[in-house]
């Protein structure tokens, strides 16, 4: 099997998405993480740009990573002064990598209008660079920055630039399409023509997402005989991003026949992607390649039975190999078999209990034609199933709650913080309970008149945080009169899951998708 | 230049994405929307699956698309049926649409095992319906399901469906590529077979994300002469999603000299895609190509200076051409040229008049940056206007409201009915009105008092209908505590408008909304 190298930028290029800073603590966490997945090359940094980056070199060379190249990140030298001399090379040496990355100008309108020197001055710097680094002893990777611009510009100059690299001794050539603006059939011509001019070297690929192609331009590259890939997990990076990462190596190993992290490992991508994510601060959206929650998703009762007669049909590939699972939606249109799956997905096992299947289905049904969903509220539908199996015991029961919101046109705003009040009088066992909660919104003050009642009984509530509420009409020819539909996200140790809450009333639907959150994210700590 | 014809399936292929479910006030809505774009083909679903599909074809065919050909989607006659008998086609006909859509099998595994029938069966089906509906006078597109994988399974049978659909004078073959699993090499090469095969035929293409490469593997079947593609706004869709048909577009009109939507429409790329996103309830992610808000930002000083050189260096093309900008929040009313533009489609001459129009666009920023918007609240920006002119005149003004809602385990469904208790006081003129209103919840409660203060003095506030209200926290990682944002649409004898409300508490976002909502009605019907 041919093998392709991986070349993870995340913490580097990654790091320039806006939004994200990661710090000592993530990065270390992020490296580490992708070298147990089997990544070849993680790019850790400018080794000397500040103490952040400058301690996490220092941490991995006391500890190194065990199957993954480091590799450290820098410029070619300064115009006008010679590589031997250039600080910032000097710094690529003393950080312990054991690969230094550096990225040099290759389009002539940049060295002349951006960069403010010859071309030959260009040339120059690279050979010197890469001359230098090499003699250090580095396994070198020169990145040839705005490579496919360059070639339009002036073909014979980006190809001169990047045979300096190759004649100074780079170990790899890595074509950066720096501007994300080409399409797989540029990539093919321009990074062929530069493989076949160069035999022998090794080359990379560097894309971004700004035509929405930077997968199929990186496999365009491996189509043209371009053996190393760069990419971020999750494609997060500057403007719309870097290649997917994780998409590329799914694509080589199942669709293209090649090794990219091998063995096992591919099972691992889910894992590794929500991780990164997670440490990122960001979510993998629920519709993305392989690995998105929705990926292997089906909505529709003509699917459901089509699915399980022939699922080739409607799976690209067996969501087992990437470590995602199928995600049944379970919607008006759904069947018994649909339910069973989903049921299994959440811990339940329906077929080997004696419950009455088309009971839940019946109650299932009923409800969503009252306006609930059960698309994005797991939560809720577990609650559901537990009540059919007589395994639900509620944590606290209701007799009351009551909200006021006061709004005064002449009042501050810290009288706002407190402009809802939400009173709520529940039982714990034999205990009754009275508390009040105040909040900007009711929805807040219901929810912390909630969390004070329960925390002294339950203090695992404190791991549960309300990330994400939505409200719909779904028959909105109602008005005011419509049925709310509350959706909430409750985000705990274990990852995020969704409860819902139906009445015409808005905050008697928010109230009732909040005891749900807490009720199931409570049954899921247990667990 | 030449021409590509754009297929738009978000309302009926987009639904099927888990955690979307448009209503008809949505899907009218979006269909005139793209419409105005300049999609070509709107398919507007199943014409006859529920009343909300009836009703769409209804409205469509008491007011037409003005550019549009409007198509509604099916299946091939049933087995062992003859189509001049089928159910399913004669809704087609009945539909009024001028252009139907079926979808017909062409993978022989597919065949025998899911449909269950016999490979001659099936191509008699798919003759027989698109002769039955060609017959009807309509334009038939005939969408092969699987046909990539059929192909690699008998490329001679899938050849053989789509020769039949040809034969019978099919005005249109959609390869469908339902897996999403292939890559833009596999589309190249079958799609390319296929298009070799039936000279003469128009062709279509239809991929899913499911390898992270629609759009690359749409813009492949454009390579070999498909011209016509279909897709979703946002590529919202069943698992990883459809092809983004607005990422297609930009790259055929900015990358490869095609006329997709044509004119001056391009520019209109990032407000579409924004608005049918708010239809759908959800957002365009920050960092999508062409249309997100991130998709032109650039972070480190290191880019800023040199972008200021350079632009060209780290701009694939100008922001401008799809109405998106660099740094700043994206809005339909970007520009000056903009504003003015929608300010005389609510009747405001700007130019005429000498407000400062720069003032509004600061203004209109200012409240975007705090979460509003006014893609779909044309009654607010109305109002905003009027204020800049100095022409707005309230016809109340609020002293302060209150709103308690009350919920006891224990009260009947009448109880229920009055739950929901709103005072508000507000003056008219001299006058100082206290009025209470009740409702199920507080957002009727609130609607109630305020029509019964107002009404002596308004009483053409009767013809104001509340339809449908949308809640929003246009920053979802801060959960309870996140700015909501309100959208109210209000139906009046003119037609619908939407007004917006923003705020930390619920309720207040929603008075807002409902305050904006009342005022705006009021002037529209004394225009």
């Amino acid at each position: 099997m041919e093998r392709v190298f991986t070349y993870d930028t995340t913490l580097r290029d990654g790091g320039q998405c806006e939004g994200i800073n990661f710090s000592l603590e993530d990065k270390l966490l992020v490296a580490r993480r992708l070298d147990a997945f089997g990544i070849d090359y993680i790019e850790g940094g400018f080794p000397a740009s500040n103490p952040k980056d400058i301690a996490f070199f220092e941490e991995l060379r006391r500890e190194p990573l065990a199957h993954a190249r480091l590799a450290a990140f820098g410029n070619t030298c300064k115009k006008g002064v010679a590589a031997c001399e250039d600080a910032g090379l000097a710094d690529l040496v003393a950080s312990g990598a054991a690969a230094a990355t550096i990225v040099g100008k290759t389009w002539d309108a940049q060295v002349t209008r951006a960069l403010q020197t010859t071309l030959e001055e260009n040339l120059r710097m690279i050979a010197d660079s890469v001359a230098f680094l090499k003699a250090a002893g580095l396994e070198v990777i020169f990145d040839a920055e705005h490579f496919f611009d360059g070639w339009r510009s002036d073909a014979g100059y980006a190809l001169a630039c990047i045979r300096a690299a190759h004649e100074a001794g780079a170990d790899c050539i890595t074509l950066c399409e720096t501007n994300g603006g080409m399409l797989p059939f540029d990539i093919e011509e321009i990074a062929g023509a530069a493989v076949a001019a160069l035999p022998g070297q090794q080359f990379g690929i560097h894309c971004h997402n700004d035509s929405g192609c930077a997968v199929a331009n990186s496999l365009a590259a491996v189509r043209v005989g371009i053996r190393q890939v760069q990419g971020t997990i999750g494609g997060i990076g500057e403007r719309v991003g870097n290649t997917d990462l994780a998409t590329v190596i799914a694509d080589l190993e199942l669709k293209m026949g090649m090794e990219a992290v091998g063995g096992a490992s591919l099972r691992d991508l889910t894992a590794v992607s929500h991780f990164v994510a997670e440490v990122a601060g960001v979510s993998v959206p629920a519709h993305y390649p392989y690995v998105g929650r929705s990926a292997f998703a089906h909505k529709g009762g003509l699917h459901a039975s089509a699915i399980a007669r022939f699922p080739e049909a409607y799976e690209h590939i067996s969501p087992e190999r990437v470590g995602n699972a199928s995600h049944m939606v379970v919607s008006e249109l759904a069947g018994k078999a649909s339910l069973l799956q989903k049921a299994s997905l959440l811990g339940f096992d329906l077929t080997a209990s004696d419950v009455d299947v088309q009971a839940i289905l019946d109650d299932i049904k009923a409800r969503e034609a009252k306006g609930y969903t059960y698309e994005v509220a797991d939560g809720s539908l577990a609650l559901l199933i537990m009540r059919h199996l007589d395994t639900y015991r509620p944590a606290f029961t209701l007799e009351s709650w009551r909200v006021i919101v006061d709004d005064r046109e002449d009042v501050g705003a810290l009288a706002k913080d407190a402009a809802s009040e939400a009173t709520i009088k529940i039982h714990v066992g034999d205990e009754r309970l009275v508390t009040t909660g105040e909040g900007t919104g009711p929805v807040g003050a219901l929810d912390n008149a909630l969390r004070m009642a329960i925390t002294e009984f339950y203090p695992e509530v404190a791991d549960m945080e309300l990330v994400d509420f939505k409200v719909r009409l779904p028959d909105e020819s109602q008005g005011t009169g419509a049925v709310t539909r509350v959706t909430i996200t409750t985000a705990d140790r274990q990852g995020q899951f969704g409860t819902i809450g139906v009445s015409e009333n808005i905050l008697e639907a928010c109230w009732n998708a909040l005891v749900e959150s807490i009720e199931y994210g409570l049954i899921r700590q247990r667990q």
